[in-house]
């Protein structure tokens, strides 16, 4: 690359197409730019090839493993100077994605929590059912004190509904599997709920308005790993000065 | 990658950055699938830092063409089997591009041209300085034996406000200044008005009431972009069966 491009961030997506999309216009965002210039440089490898993550997780299915580290490679072989994935489940092989890794890899997870209201207690995380299987969601919470609070077999088959819809581009359907979803879980005592899966915040947005009548905060984790990336770029030095 | 990985489109992207997400947002709309895995393999290189375009044709401002071939060389070497470039004004050196490419390339303004409706005789262009300066419509628009309308300097300083105004970030000021454009081309007898330039599909997009108005068919670069790689991809077998 010539000397004025930027630190490459490599963003392994694809996990879906529409979520990895998603990530980068918050990345683009969140940036301070008046022009091309400012913003900063990102290879994205959109590799929806990759095999089911929740079904490898709960019904051993193919594993995306193979998959997941040939998209490391691929990104490490083009300089990518940070790795981040906009796809939750696919961090139940975070430790050996990392292990494979030549650059620094931020984790969706520690992003949301970091996100979460001060003094929260307990707190609902609404993922695919490899990623409550996984359990890394748990761990991260109980790490800070915080009770998860799981989704029952009714809950997360909404979940789950809502999830196949946005990855066959239907919103307006996924909204509506996910709203008894978010309901119930405020009825249950959550304080906040994680949105653990790339996906949901896209079936979320239409539903603003009722969420914040529930008074329960949503937290994005496509969101929240976009301000991680930026926040890792403006302490390297990778945004522009004085826009 | 592994063998179950579909054939890489590269994405030669940040120019500017919106655009190129909006670009991979169409691809992702027009992709006949119901699950990730029936979706096309995108690696993206979304490198902003590339010098502006159009100010290095009007005005011999820094050229973009060594970062241009930078992203090309990237992208052959990662074995993108087609590359797009979703800025029009960068298509003033697709031949430079395209020498150095192993990959074959499509060319936006190609892919425009053949989306206007039959029968229109007088089209009018919106798009960079740099690229009307380039004159690469004109010329796509006469060999079809099409007469380019050419905005005037106050029309065209309306499209530059436009662009500047969706570089950053700034939707609202982008239609406001665009539509005044749109309204005297109209004026001037333009059947079609064609968007050449990739962020001017984003300011449109709230105008579409007003365009529809109008009468006057507006052709979106960056979609016409979108279709001519899907169309690709559906004549190499690279989409899903039976979706």
């Amino acid at each position: 690359m010539t000397a004025m491009q930027k630190p490459l961030i490599g963003v392994l997506g694809g996990m879906g197409p529409l979520a990895t999309v998603d990530f980068m216009q918050r990345v683009i965002e969140l940036t301070p730019a008046s022009r091309d210039q400012d913003h900063l440089a990102l290879l994205v490898a959109n590799l929806p090839s990759t095999p089911d993550r929740s079904t490898a997780i709960i019904d051993g299915g193919p594993s995306p493993l193979p998959a997941l580290l040939d998209g490391i490679d691929l990104l490490n072989r083009n300089d990518a100077a940070l790795i981040v994935v906009p796809c939750n489940s696919a961090h139940h092989w975070i430790d050996a994605m990392r292990a494979r890794s030549a650059a620094p890899m931020l984790h969706i997870g520690e992003a949301c929590v970091a996100a979460l209201p001060a003094g929260v207690t307990r707190v609902a995380v609404l993922a695919t059912g490899g990623t409550m299987v996984s359990g890394f969601y748990q761990t991260l919470l109980r790490n800070r004190g915080i009770t998860p609070i799981e989704p029952d077999h009714a809950v997360q088959q909404h979940v789950t509904d809502c999830i196949r819809e946005v990855k066959a581009g239907n919103i307006p359907a996924s909204a509506e599997a996910l709203s008894p979803a978010i309901r119930i879980l405020a009825e249950q005592g959550a304080e906040a709920v994680i949105m653990g899966c790339t996906e949901i915040p896209l079936a979320a947005r239409p539903l603003s308005a009722f969420a914040a009548e529930l008074g329960v905060p949503l937290i994005d984790s496509t969101l929240a790993l976009a301000h991680a990336t930026v926040d890792f770029a403006r302490e390297k030095g990778w945004l522009a000065q004085g826009v």
